[in-house]
């Protein structure tokens, strides 16, 4: 916490609690070798991507089931000690910092896949199974589950942030895709939120409550999820335009003609230079609409048809077909190796990383002006976006240790955040509030939102021990 | 409340609070002639389609802005008066039923489309706007609300309990597509919730935390929905099956396989029978399966095709088409007609509707063992289903003042309802809780559950105001 004093106050407030040593011989008891007070594993479990830094948890417990993610809990609650609980770490707004004290719950023992049951499309899991992880378990079954941030987050993670990434355009987010779940209360008792039937009014929506709530209102021990077949056909595409305004309207067309379209991302010159370097791509470094269609054969042609179409009309060219699962796998990997790819094209720097989601029809106003901004400001970015859902993300690459990087990079965040709201969008379409983004939440939400948000977290959490700090400042 | 001791425990608990006569005072004086003690007036917004009777609320305010809702439940604050917001009064769970006394908020006057935002697909209402309003205002920018619950229900009053009906299958629920809410509190004050853009990580997820909470949380003045693009090609169809469980059997395949239709409803032959009678269409009289295929041209051809190969794999026959707007029209006209056709068919009756929802794989299981059922009762009864969700609904038609009816029609409901828990399913897919399934949701939800339940309802309502005495017993 060495930062120079004009940007402290973009820096997390942390408080960190004391945390009772009959409270960690109660732990250490209880958890033997489950248990860890060394200090690597606490640093490994109390940094993530943000580019925070605060000490670590006092202690990492390696939950394997969710009677000891209840007994962890319960010991927390009876001595008040915050409790956070840990993925894979992928969070990129500081979620899994210890802002004030406590223990790591971590959940990356529990990844079993518990049920397949693939009549029903849906399948039911622990929370440290990664996505990668699931779609491995169900190919044999002709079957995906299609919410993809790109990092390889745990379920868990996913559900807790409400996370999306390059399918949400046509199959949801977490929020349109969790049944229900399993949650450890503030107190330590275990209630199961939803059934496997695919729709409910049977009271609150608890699941949904939960989705989204960052660990603050309970720790997620257990995910039971829709699926999909795997499309009869799949074709992806490359499309290089002349200006990010002439990809963005073709975007925008897309959507508004309803074409039920898998994937739709944007990556800018810059980024196609980067992710080029990063994985020997030799794609054209021009802006770029990476796609996907899937459907039957006669149905992917005819989506692919239509957009190619709709390109050509915004002077879009060099369509460019990725119809083997291998060409496939590249270039998407490829987009999602972006964020390393532009980490690694400046030693030592993280990325102030930006989340925005606007209307689809003010997409274009929203980018276009924050490209002029951030090219103005000579800072070195990425640029990727879920532009057919009209979430994007800036990733400002800077020295954490030069202020004055970091202030223009917040600078520019503002600006991002201030005209997305006034375009009626969110501050964050996937990635959470965390610590990042506590004053945003205020903007968009308004105060009276806020305030119930918060009676809510209170009822719940009386005691403020669930991942304390994040969310509400 | 004349009914036998032997059915007593299946009626509405009413307890009416005393409404202060200041207070009655203080609403004429704020409302005028917007404020009702009419007992007639009183008397239509203190019923809906329920089983149940209640004496009516003590007034009926018909607000015409959110100020005045916000000023009529402000008043309701101070005096601890119960407020029951009243839409088109469509519930068949006794949502609006004055059972602990209070008034009704008539939202019927707020029905205005307030923008239709066609770039984007949204578009923004009052909650009085109904279904088939909002889609005679959509239809000249060639888009469409799916949302279709039968009745031609408020917006408001479909988000409040969480509605869906025949084309969720394909484009969801209230859940998946409601944006953005404007909601009164328990004090009077005014919320938003959410924004217009897709998606959001934006904190908690209080858009879905009101969607379903049956007036138990807030009043809902204003409601941004997801639209989508008419269908470039439209095509109905119907399909006699020789039993139940055929019809069945091929609606778990067509899921299973991912085919993405769009409507997919069973009318057992019964139903078809009443429906005839009340409609003069002139359907086979055997079980039917009425489905609806949404897409381009080619994509329907090719639903469709699947479709009929599956069906008749299953014995299915007579597949036939209704292309024309009209014909279409008067098939799913008798289909919504089912309820009143039903009602129609035994003079004076009312129909104790259930409401199950199973994962599909367990549909043939749910549902043939509950027509046995129903069939060794004696009970004459419809069945029509959103079976494509693996939802259905019994309506067991009684005489509302013969108790062995009553009580027959209930313990076949408890035997279906056990069924379906036992199932992994859901008591309620679409109609709420109500006064109803309170110890269903208990059963269903667990203890801890709706324990969590009641804490957000205390948190958010200390004084109990809005819609008492719902969702909870």
């Amino acid at each position: 916490m060495n930062a120079p004093a004009d940007i402290q106050h973009l820096l997390p407030q942390v408080h960190q609690r004391p945390v009772p040593e009959a409270f960690l011989a109660a732990l250490q008891q209880r958890f033997g070798a489950q248990c860890s007070t060394a200090m690597a594993v606490r640093e490994q479990n109390g940094r993530d991507e943000s580019v925070f830094s605060v000490p670590p948890p006092a202690a990492v417990v390696f939950a394997e089931s969710t009677a000891d993610v209840a007994d962890a809990v319960a010991l927390c609650a009876r001595h008040r000690v915050p409790v956070i609980p840990f993925g894979v770490g992928s969070s990129l707004e500081g979620h899994l910092l210890a802002v004030q004290g406590g223990i790591s719950i971590d959940l990356g023992r529990m990844n079993q896949v518990l049920a397949i049951q693939a009549e029903d499309l849906t399948v039911t899991v622990q929370p440290g199974v990664t996505r990668k992880a699931l779609n491995e378990a169900l190919r044999s079954e002709g079957l995906f589950f299609p919410i993809d941030p790109g990092a390889d987050a745990s379920i868990g993670g996913m559900a807790a942030t409400r996370a999306s990434g390059t399918n949400a355009v046509r199959y949801g987010t977490m929020r349109e895709n969790v049944l229900a779940l399993e949650v450890v209360t503030a107190r330590g008792e275990v209630i199961r939120t939803g059934t496997r039937a695919r729709k409910s009014s049977a009271g609150y929506d608890l699941t949904r409550l939960m989705v989204g709530s960052e660990g603050t209102l309970g720790v997620i021990t257990e995910i039971t999820l829709k699926l999909y077949p795997l499309p009869e056909a799949i074709s992806a595409a490359v499309c290089s335009f002349p200006s990010i305004e002439a990809a963005v309207h073709t975007v925008i067309q897309i959507i508004q003609l309803g074409v039920p379209i898998a994937r739709c991302e944007l990556l800018d010159a810059g980024t196609v230079r980067m992710v080029n370097a990063h994985s020997k791509l030799g794609l054209r470094e021009e802006h770029m609409l990476l796609m996907e269609f899937h459907g039957s054969p006669a149905s992917v042609k005819e989506q692919a048809e239509t957009v190619q179409e709709i390109a050509a009309d915004h002077g879009g060219n060099a369509f460019e077909w990725a119809t083997t699962p291998e060409e496939r796998t590249r270039l998407w990997t490829a987009r999602h190796n972006a964020y390393f790819a532009a980490i690694q094209s400046k030693p030592g720097c993280r990325a102030v990383s930006t989340d925005t989601c606007v209307p689809i029809s003010k997409l274009a106003d929203c980018l276009l002006d924050s490209v002029a901004e951030a090219d103005a400001s000579g800072l070195p970015y990425f640029l990727v976006g879920h532009v057919g859902d009209g979430n994007f993300h800036f990733g400002y690459l800077i020295d954490p240790d030069n202020a004055e990087e970091r202030r223009v990079a917040e600078d520019l965040n503002v600006k991002l955040v201030t005209r997305a709201l006034a375009l009626e969008g969110t501050c964050t379409g996937e990635h959470g509030v965390g610590l990042h983004k506590m004053g945003f939440l205020l903007d968009e939400a308004g105060a009276g939102a806020v305030e119930m948000m918060r009676t809510v977290k209170r009822a719940l959490d009386p005691d403020d021990i669930l991942n304390p700090g994040k969310i509400f400042s």
